[in-house]
């Protein structure tokens, strides 16, 4: 039995965690820097660790220095929430060598499948359809080059450990080709400390179509229906809804069985995320495999009632599944919206400072999560994410009404948001009449 | 179409009303004493009115000034919340003379219902069971003391007027009732304006159970479950879980259908309670009919999915009820606890004040009621009920985990709250197995 987990993150995920944790009666060790000492994740856990100072590489990413702080304090588990660790084969690898459980996958299946390649293989293998794409990881732009021709333009430029949109660029010929093979690779090599690429072939307007699934250590693999995350700027998601519009029941079902059997293929156990683009003919391509909680995972908690944390430190923990695929009912519709400490107005610049005035809407069906509190101050050195709002109601309309309200009654004072921003996106008729694909922002960024 | 609603509250169920009506489309009209100029719901709504100073009776009280900011403003309906107006059948005779809708049912059956003599021999006549009590509505201490002998002691002295506890006393022999007798006469008069009593025969350690129903004007009435508000203080509720621990479905059937029946033989229409008193035995009587939405509410809503104020404007918009007794589908468990700005040590004395730090906790299946934020200033002429947590979780025993970890959560600055008291009855080895009745805060305390 897991009594005792570290969080090895920061913010928002990480009071999720613990409150996770606090329910199921497990005790909580906080990891915090020094330019965290106030926040609320280090004020919530049983115990708090300062693991070094703000910069990331000295605290939030020093394995080291985590799994110090783990043996020191007597956890038997780590929970590496989204970002910063969550997908670093050789950190869930050294946990294992240290005896510590991993709240997440195997290191050699986080690697098989960080590994975009190899993923690739893995789900060709499983007859999951993969996106046409290079057979190998390029590093220099000749390769490259060679590579984006025999995919065809329009292409996609990856980092291989990539994720969250960094190093990640379009190409629609060869001359924005070269432009933008530098730029990724150059943002992959600051992100992941490594610039290996791989290009693949770009589709035009698809969805980004996710699948959540949960899988037990028996062979027990179950998903959760899916989250259209349509609604993104350079890669980054900004609003998610489940279930998604685009989506028949026929369809739903033909996706969530191949998102098993890519699971069961890559030999997959604790919560991940099967990535999908969809094409508007109703064909669909493995993008790739999240090995972690998604920050995005609520709006599946909502329409299923399930506990995905809780879930997670259970499968973990060695115990098995609490749902079999005919007891995950999916019922009404939800929506997530990212609120973020930045200028939309000044290409999104982050906007640090500190929070002088504070209320987040409240009531039936909206939920809140998030590490802010009146008088906080935001540090500069991390993600500018400061909450999420989702909400649950009856149907797609009545789910954009109650978001609508929420954000309108949000007051945040002493720093700039991104919420009027949101709204705007909330009331475009398009995304209002569900008509949506990833292409979405940057054709109304165009229009205005 | 109801396009405009004037909400004749305030605090965190007039915040709740605001909300619902934006979600709808519909404009808000908020009115304020001037001891409210800063509450949230006066700062939420599209308009508002200030209607008078502090004084109950001068402001949230005075029909001609209620009234008349509806005609000014041009809302076409008044919802009256809980408490205040909002039983108050002239208040709603006085709405349909002005032609405003008011949001509840008809005058009439208000009076009716409001009146216990003419709600139990409605309850009598549609065979309803009904607690031994006086066949007559008393005033003065011989009457009343005959009508207790006939009626059997221990008994229960109530307010024919009543509500929310005020005007309710127990007696369980004469000398204890002559006493009592005068102190919820007063209590009557003062909440009231009308000393009317009943006396009823006193059951031992029952439970409230209450019913949740909907009704139309083309005749159909559902219901929504139960709720257990067992843990009350002085006939004030504190804690409420929805369903009850001791109801099997075939009880929870009956008396379900015993709800409807009396609903219909009230001619009820809108969202409205039954409460009934439930022996160990499974016997259960009628009490009362709330012809409201109550305080506890989201318990509801949280089992249901469905959004009980919606379906209030939109009864009273003449439309049909939006779901059939078989749609109503109950899942998991829900709690509510009660925040109240007080001191339990002190015999449960108000303490407003200036809220000078706030952190309420959030995250999956935790709802917030509240119009309070950091910086607020409670005045001291009202209830003292700052907020309500509820939460959600797929059993009772983990909705009794999340609830304590959310109470663990709350930090409330400022002002002195019953926090730690709700925090403490909900880890009572009593409560924990489910084993309450209405007397459990009384044992409890004499415990102590």
């Amino acid at each position: 039995m897991i009594r005792k987990v570290l969080v090895a993150n920061r913010g928002e995920i990480a009071v999720r965690i613990i409150r996770a944790c606090r329910e199921m009666g497990i005790e909580t060790v906080a990891v915090y820097s020094e330019a965290d000492k106030d926040a609320l994740h280090a004020k919530l856990a049983d115990e708090a660790i300062c693991i070094g100072p703000a910069k990331l590489s000295e605290s939030y990413l020093s394995m080291e220095r985590i799994i110090s702080a783990t043996i020191v304090s007597g956890a038997e588990a780590i929970h590496p929430g989204f970002g910063l660790l969550s997908e670093n084969s050789r950190f869930a690898k050294l946990c294992e060598e240290c005896n510590i459980i991993f709240i997440g996958p195997d290191s050699n299946v986080i690697a098989k499948l960080g590994d975009k390649q190899a993923a690739r293989e893995t789900m060709i293998s499983a007859g999951v359809p993969v996106i046409p794409g290079g057979d190998h990881a390029v590093y220099d732009e000749k390769d490259a080059k060679e590579t984006a021709k025999k995919v065809g333009y329009p292409v996609m430029i990856k980092a291989v450990l990539g994720g969250g949109g960094k190093g990640m660029r379009t190409a629609k010929d060869e001359e924005e080709f070269v432009k933008n093979f530098a730029i990724a690779q150059a943002e992959a090599k600051q992100s992941f400390g490594d610039d290996a690429m791989y290009i693949e072939h770009f589709i035009t307007r698809p969805r980004h179509i996710e699948f959540q699934i949960l899988a037990d250590s028996y062979g027990n693999v179950i998903h959760l229906g899916e989250r259209d995350c349509s609604i993104q700027r350079n890669h980054q998601k900004m609003i998610e809804e489940a279930p998604s519009a685009a989506l028949s029941p026929e369809l739903r079902q033909k996706m969530g069985e191949t998102a098993v059997r890519a699971a069961k293929a890559a030999g997959y156990v604790n919560a991940g995320t099967i990535e999908f683009l969809l094409e508007q003919d109703g064909s669909f391509y493995f993008m790739e495999m999240n090995t972690r909680i998604q920050v995005e995972h609520p709006i599946t908690e909502w329409i299923t009632g399930i506990d995905l944390i809780k879930e997670q430190i259970r499968i973990a923990d060695g115990k098995r599944l609490s749902y079999t695929q005919d007891q995950v009912k999916i019922s009404g519709h939800a929506i997530e919206v990212r609120i973020n400490a930045e200028r939309p107005e000044e290409n999104f610049l982050p906007c640090p400072g500190t929070i002088t005035g504070l209320h987040l809407p409240g009531g039936k069906g909206v939920r809140i999560d998030s590490a802010i509190y009146s008088g906080y101050t935001i540090p500069p050195y991390y993600d500018s994410m400061i909450a999420k709002i989702s909400v649950w109601a009856k149907n797609r309309r009545e789910a954009i009404q109650k978001m609508q309200s929420a954000l309108g009654e949000v007051i945040i004072e002493g720093v700039d948001t991104n919420v009027n921003y949101q709204y705007a996106l909330l009331n475009h008729p398009d995304f209002l009449a569900g008509n949506i694909d990833i292409e979405f922002i940057d054709r109304i960024q165009q229009e205005a």
